[in-house]
C-alpha cells in the first residue's frame, strides 16, 4: 500500500450553449463530431433565468458558446450564469465563446462620466468563472487588453474572402472601405484578390472648412469596376448603403458588401434590399433568422472556423496559424448556414 | 510655502436612477430634498445600453438605484454600467440600491451543476464597483453573506404594519402564514398587533403518508376573524391565493394580504382581483403601473424607508435603530405611491 | 534537439490529515487502498502549531482532512496551515475536506453589527489555498454560496437510511421532523422507507396568540409507531430529547434518533442514555471518543463516502450520482466507525 | 467619557517627484503655491534604486508624478517603487501623474504571442498602490479601459491652440493631420481655429494597387497657406517630417508643427531643425534639455494644466469642465518651459 | 432645491477588544479618555465565538484589539470575526492591534514542505478585512512585508530604557545580548543608555570545529558590571535563563533581564524566579496574570504606547516620529501594568 | 456520436530568455537537451522593448528566464513583459527564473517611509502571469513569503563545494564568515568539508562601547591556515577585501573567496585582483562578461542546477531533494561557465 492513489489523466471537451442561437452549437458540434450537452433553460415567471447542465461537466475543458443577439442583455446574463454553473460543476477550464462581443463598441470614454462598457464585460465574465475568450472579428483590437488572460481573436476574412474568389470573376475588382478608420482591413482585402486596387469612401466635411456639413468623395477608381466594400459589422447599416449610393453615382460597375456581423438592426434589411448591391455577403456570428433573410443575401457559416480554433484550443495548437496559414481555396468546407 | 495644500473636506450625497422605475428615485429624492442627478440613457438600436451623467459626482457618495423589474437582466445590466460610469467618475463610495433584488431565490444549488445565481448577482456588483448594497426585505437571510462588505438589509414591516393599525380595526385580527416556512415573520406581526392570535395554512402531503396529492389545512383557529396574510412577495401570485380561499373555506370573516414586493407577473392581478380578498397591500419596490393595479389594492411607497436608511448611511447613523425604533404610528409620512 | 522537452503526464492523489481525528482519514485511506502521507505535527510552547509533509507532493491532487471537533478553532487553524504548506509545496489541487464544518450555523446577520462567520471561514480556506471544499450535510444549502468555487456537498442520508433498514422492521415506522423547518429532509427519509407516514412536533407558541410560553405538539399520529427523529446534528440535545419525550407522552411504541453529526457537547451524553430512545445513530464525522459512547448509541463510519467522493472528483466522475443512485442494500461496505 | 474619540477631519494635499524631470514638479508645485515634498533617492551600486520620503504622508492626498523619459524602464520602476512607499506609509489616496505614459503605443496584439504592455504598466502601477492614474493625451483613447478605476485623461490642445493664436496671424491658416488616422484631433484644431480649412497627408500605397511602395499625397488645399500640422508625439520624427517635405513640394506658404510629447529620439533633433518648419511647438511632457533645443523649437509648459487638474481632483471638481470651458486667452499663465 | 444632499464630515475613532485581556484595552481606553465600546462575546457550547457589536460603528476608524495569548488559535479566530463584524457594520477603515503577534516566529522556510505561517496571519486579517495592523516589536523586520498595506511597528525599547534609567543606577551598566543574531538591539539599548559598554553570549560551537556541542562564552568584560540583557519575548526562558548563569560565572555584578513579550510558556516562571537575576522587566503586550507574577518581575504598561500610536494614526501624525522624539523621562506616564 | 470530445493529455516544457544573459538560457538548454525557442526582442527608439514568441506555446509549463544584471530595472520591465506574453499566448503554468533576484536586499523598513521593494518586486511577477519563481540563494529566507505560491529557493554550495574539494587540499581549511550575520553558512559550509574549523570577522564597535569607530578582528584561529570566506553576493567587494586583510594580518597562510552571486560593480573587480586572494570562485547567476575576468577568477555554471530544478518541477519530482541528496562529487558535470 503506498502513499500516492494514480490515475489516468484524462482530456475532455464539452461544448454547451444558451438560448440565442443553438443552431450555431449544433453547427459547431457536428464540426467537431459531437454533440452539444443538453442543458435545461427557462425563464421564471419574472424574467429570472434558469439552468442546469444534464450531464457531468466535472474535469472537462467547457465552451460556453452564446451570440450576443437581441435582447442582449438577456443573452449576456444567460451566458454568465451558464458559466458560472460550469464553474460550480468542477469544469477544468472555462472559455466563453461570443462570436459577436456585446458592447464591444463602447470601449472607451469620448467624454467624462461614461461607462467604459466594453471593459466591464471582459470583467464580468471573468468574474463569473471564464479564463479564456473566444471571438471573431473584434471591433476594436485594444479591447483583447480588456481581459487578464487569452484572447482568441478569431478572424472571419480568410473565410469570406474564400467565398469571393469561389463565387465571382474577381479580375475586375476593386475593394472600398467606407471610410478612412478600416483602409487598414481593406488592404488585407486587396492583398488576398491578387494585389487588386483599393479605394475608400471620405467623409468630407468639406476639406476646406471644419463643421460643414457632411458629404461623401470616392478616393480611388472605381468607374466600371466590380466594387466589394468591407466592414466589420452592419448594425442599422447607414453607413453602408451610402457607401453603395456614393460608388454607384461614380459609375461603379457593381457593388458587392461584406461584413462579419449581421446585426440587421431598425430598417437594415429594408435598405440593404433596395440599394442596388449585388450581393450582401456576411457569416452567421448572430442568427439571421428567416424573416431578415433576402434575395442576393449570402450567410455563410462561421462554424468551421470556431470548431477549428476549439480544436487548436483544446489541442495546444496555434490559433494564430488558422489564419496565417488558411487555405485561399477549401472547396465545401464552409457551407452556408 | 509649506509642503502641503490644505484643503476642506466636503461630505456631498448624489442621487442617479436607472430607467426601470425613475419615479421611485424621485420620491426619495423628495424625501431627501434634492433632485435626482439626471442622467442620459438610451438603447443602441441592437440594444446595448448608453449611459451618462450630466454633472461632475466626484468625491460624491453615489447611490445608485434600480428595480429589479422586468425587463430584469435589462435592468440589472443598466445598473452595473451605471456603476462603473460612476466609478470611472471617482465617486468617492457607490452604493447599490435594489428595492427588489433579482435573483434572489436562486440562493442555492437543489442538484448537481445548477449556478447559484444570487451569489453571482452580488459578484458582479462588487465587479461593477458598488461597495454597499441596500435592499428591502432579501428572500433569504443567508444571501447578505454573499457580499464582501456592508449589506442594508432593510424592512418593510413597519411600514405595513403602520398602514394596517392605521386603516382597520385590528381587535379581531388573526395573522396567517401562508406555509410553514414564513411562520417566525408572521409571529413578528403578531406581537406589532397587539399580540394577536396566529394561524398558518399547512401544506398536508398527507401526514400519514409521503409523496400524497398536496392538500392544504389551517392551522389556528381562523373562523370569524379578521385575517391578514403575510409574505416577502407576490409574483404569480398562487401559494396566496390558494391560501384565501383555504381561509375563506374555514370561515374566515375576512382575508386581508400583504407583501413587500408586488412583482404580479402571469395571471397574478386578475386572480388577486377576484379572490374574495378585502385588500391586497404592497409597496412599490417594483413599479405597479396603472394597468396592474385594482380597487381593493392599496400600493404605499418605500421612498421614505429607502431615504431614512440613506440618510443613515450618509450621516453615520445606525440602519438597524431604524427598525428598532420604528415609530407605530407616524401619521402622513409614507404616502401612497 | 528540438524546442520542447516532452513529459508524461501524471495523475497523484495524496490526503493529509490534521490532528483532530486522524482515524477517520486512516479509514478513507483504506477504503481507498492507500496510506496516509505522514505529517510532521506539534505545538510550540506558547500552542502556535507546526506542521510538514515528510514526502514530496508536488503535481498532486492533495486532500487535507480535518474534523471541526473541539478545541474547534485550533483544528480550523491547523487546517489552515496545513493548506498553506501544501500550496507551497507545489500541489496541483488541493481539497479541505471538513466532514463537519464549523461555524456553519453563523450563517446570517441576525441582529445588526454580528459576523457572518461562515462566509469568512469559506474566505479563510480560500484566502490559505483550498480550491475545493467537500463537506457532509451542511447546516444551510445557502453557505454553499459562501464559496467561489466547487463544493462537494455530501449527504450521508443513503448511509443512514441503509443502515435502518437493516437493522430494524421498517413496517410500522414513522418518521419525525423534531421541528417544522426539517420537514423536508424528513419527507426524503419517508420515501426511502417505502413511503411510511409522517410526523413533526410543532412548537407552538400557543397557535392563538403570540409570544406565550412555548409548548410541543405532534403532528400526525404516533401512537403505537416506531418512531425515527432525524436531525442534521445534534450539539447539546435539547430538542431532539424533548422531541422524545413528546413522542413517549403520546403513545409511541419506540422513538429512534438519527443525526449526521454527533457533536455531543454540554450534558448530551447523559441526557441522550436516559431518555428513552431505543437507539441513537450517528456518524463519525467527528470522533465520538470511548468515554461518550453508551450501549445503544450506533456511530457509522462517514469514511466509504469520503473515499468514494475523492474518487469521484479525482477520476472526474458525478458526485451528484454518488447520491442519485445510492444503493439502498450494499451489504458490508458502512462499517461501523 | 464617551465611547468614541472624536476628531477634525482634514485634507491634505502632497506631492512628489522622481529624479526624471523634477523641474516639472518643481513647476507644478509653484503653481499650487507649495513645495514639493522632498523625497531622499538614489541608486546602488548595481542600479537598485533607492527612495524615503523626508516627512510624514499620513492621510494625505499624494500625487507621485514621473516623466517616463530615457532610461524608461527605469523611471517606471522609480515610480513604483514611490508608490508602494506612498502606499507603506499611510497615504489616504495615491494618484500616479505620467505626462507622457510609457508602453501606451503597445496596446493591442498584432500578431500572435505579443504582449499587452500598456495593459501590462497599468496594471503594474494598481499593484504598487496606485488608486487614479493623470495623464496627458493618451495615444489610444481604449486604454483608459485598461486601469480598473478613474483616469483623469488630460488634453493639451488648449494650451497649445492658445499659444498659436497668440503667436501668429490664423487668418491664413490650414491644419493638416500627417495621416489619415489623426484627422479627427485636426477637426479639433480647426474648430478651435476659427473653423479654419483641413488637410492631411495621405500614404498612398498606391490606391490603384495594394502592397505597392508608399508615397506621399496632399489631401486638400495647401498652396500659399501657413500650414500647422498637429500630432500626439514626436518620436524620431520621421512621420512628420516627411509630411513637412510634402506640404513644401505642394506649395505651402509655410509650416508650424505642434505636438505634445517631445521624445525627440533617434535623429529627431537634427533632422527638424533643418526640415524647413517656421516653428516646432511642443510642450515639457517629457523634459527637453538645453542641448536638445534650436532656434525655433517652443517648448509649452504642461505644468498649470497637471496643477488645475490636481486642483480640481483635490477639490472634488470636474476634471471634464478644464477643457470644456478652457479659456482661449489667458495671458502669460503658460509660461515656456 | 439642489442635486446634493450635503453634509458635514466627522471623525470618529472606536475601540474593541477580543476576551484574550480586556485590561489591556481599557487601559488604552483610559489613556484616550473614552470607553471600550462594548462588545458581546461568549462560545457556543461547541467552541464556536459569537460576537455583536452594542452600538453603532458605521464610519467610524475601528481598532480591534487582542492579545495573542493561550489559547492562541482561538484568540486569532476571535479577532477575526471581530473585524469581519466590523467590516460589515461600516466602519470606515478598520485597524487590527496585536500587541504581540501570534506565529511571527514561523517566517521562514527552513525546509522544503513547511507553511509560511506568519505569512498566512497576514493574509488571514486582510480577509476578514483589516486594513492595517498595528504591532510591537515585530520578531523580524521582514514580516512587514507580508501585509499589503501599512503596519504601524511600534518599538518597546523607549519605555524599557525610560524604566531602566529611572529605577537603577546606570553608570555601571553593561548591556549584553543573549546571542549574535541580537546585537544590533543591543547597540541601539547602549546608545540609550550614555553610550555603555556592549557584551554578547557567543554560543561557540567551539569555533575550531564545527558541529561540535554548544558551549557558551562571553564576549567583552562583564566581571563587576551590573548586566542587563535585552531581548524581544521570553518564551520558555531557556536562552535566556543560561545567559545569566553565564555572566555570573563570568563575575557579573548584577543581572537584569528585559523583554517586550513575557510569554512565560513551560517553566519559565519557576526558572526564573530562581536564576538570579536582579530584576525581570517586561511589558503586558500579553498577559501576565496574578500567578506568573514573582517578587522581581516588573511588568511596565504597554497601553500608552499603544494609545500615543492609535492618536497618531487617527489624527495623521507621524508614528515613526514617536520612536525618534521620544522623551527619555517622562514621569508617571507609564504606569505598572 | 457522444457529448465529448476526447483528447490525449500533453506534457511539454518551454524554455525562453530575455536579453540580459541569453547564454545562460542556452547552457540550461543543452542541459535539458532542448533549443531555447527563440524570441524576438528589441527597443524602440524611446527604450520600450518589444517581445514576441515565434512559435506556439500554447499549454506549455514555460520558464521565463532572466539574469537581474545591469541595468537593472529594464531586465526586470523586460520579464514582467515577457510573461505577460506568456499569459496571453495560453501557456498552461508560467515560473519566472531569475538566478540572482533584484531589490532582494529591500526586504524590509529600516526607517519610517521606506518602501519594501522585495516584496513589491514579487507582487510585479504575480501581476504580470507568473505561477511560480526559482531563484538561487535568495538574500533573505523570508523573502519566500513575500510570494502567494511556490517558490523554489535553489542553492548553489553543493555546487561550490563541490568544486572546492575537487581543487583544492581541504586537510588545512579553515571556513570564515565575513561577518555575524552569515556565520550559520559558514557553519553548514565546515560540516560539508570535513568538519573543518570555522572562524569569523567580527566587527567590533570597540565591545567596551558602542559608537565608537568600527574595527575588525577575527574570532577563531586562522594562522597558518588556508582560509575559505563564504558569502552569497559581492556586490562592490567592500566586506570580502576588508576581510582578506584582516585575515593576511592574522596569519593566513592563503585565502579563497567563494560566493554565489557575481555582481562586481564599482571597483570590485579591481581591489578583488588585487586583494591577495588565492582564488575567487562564484557562479554565473549574473553574467560575467570577460573584461570582468581575471587570473584567479574562477566562473562555475549555474546551468545544471537550474536544469535539474526545471526537470523536478516539470515531473513533479522533489526539489528540495536536489540539496539533501546533491552528489558531493560528481565530475564534469558542472562545466567553468
Amino acid at each position: 500500500m503506498g502513499v500516492l492513489l494514480k490515475g489516468t489523466p484524462k482530456k475532455n471537451l464539452v461544448l454547451v450553449t444558451g438560448r440565442a442561437y443553438p443552431k450555431l452549437a449544433n453547427d459547431v458540434a457536428k464540426q467537431l463530431g459531437i454533440d452539444v450537452l443538453k442543458t435545461t433553460s427557462y425563464d421564471f415567471a419574472d424574467g429570472e433565468i434558469y439552468c442546469r447542465y444534464t450531464e457531468s461537466v466535472r474535469g472537462t475543458d467547457a465552451f460556453v458558446l452564446q451570440s450576443h443577439t437581441q435582447p442582449i442583455n438577456k443573452w449576456i446574463m444567460e451566458q454568465l450564469i451558464m458559466i458560472d454553473a460550469m464553474k460550480r460543476a468542477s469544469a477544468r477550464s472555462i472559455t466563453a465563446i461570443v462570436p459577436f462581443l456585446g458592447y464591444s463598441r463602447q470601449d472607451k470614454k469620448h467624454l467624462g462620466r461614461e461607462p467604459i462598457s466594453s471593459r466591464l464585460i471582459f470583467d464580468l465574465f471573468t468574474t463569473a468563472g471564464a479564463d479564456r475568450i473566444m471571438s471573431v472579428d473584434l471591433h476594436a483590437a485594444q479591447s483583447q487588453g480588456f481581459f487578464n488572460g487569452p484572447v482568441d481573436a478569431l478572424q472571419a476574412m480568410p473565410l469570406l474572402v474564400s467565398y469571393v474568389r469561389d463565387s465571382m470573376d474577381i479580375s475586375n475588382v476593386t475593394v472600398v472601405s467606407p471610410d478612412a478608420g478600416r483602409i487598414r482591413v481593406a488592404e488585407q482585402w486587396a492583398s488576398r484578390l491578387n494585389n487588386c486596387p483599393l479605394a475608400y469612401i471620405h467623409k468630407t466635411r468639406d476639406i476646406t472648412c471644419a463643421n460643414h456639413a457632411v458629404s461623401k468623395r470616392v478616393i480611388g477608381d472605381v468607374r466600371g469596376k466590380d466594387c466589394i466594400i468591407t466592414d466589420d459589422m452592419i448594425d442599422t447599416g447607414g453607413t453602408i448603403i451610402g457607401a453603395v449610393e456614393c460608388l454607384k453615382e461614380q459609375g461603379a460597375k457593381s457593388v458587392t458588401i461584406v461584413a462579419t456581423h449581421a446585426l440587421f438592426n431598425g430598417d437594415a434589411v429594408e435598405n440593404l434590399k433596395n440599394c442596388g448591391a449585388r450581393k450582401v455577403i456576411v457569416t452567421d456570428t448572430v442568427p439571421v433568422p428567416q424573416e431578415k433573410r433576402f434575395d442576393n443575401l449570402v450567410v455563410l457559416s462561421i462554424a468551421p472556423l470556431i470548431a477549428a480554433a476549439m480544436k487548436a484550443v483544446f489541442t495546444d495548437g496555434s490559433v494564430a496559424d488558422l489564419f496565417a496559414n488558411y487555405p485561399e481555396h477549401h472547396g465545401k468546407e464552409f457551407l452556408l448556414a
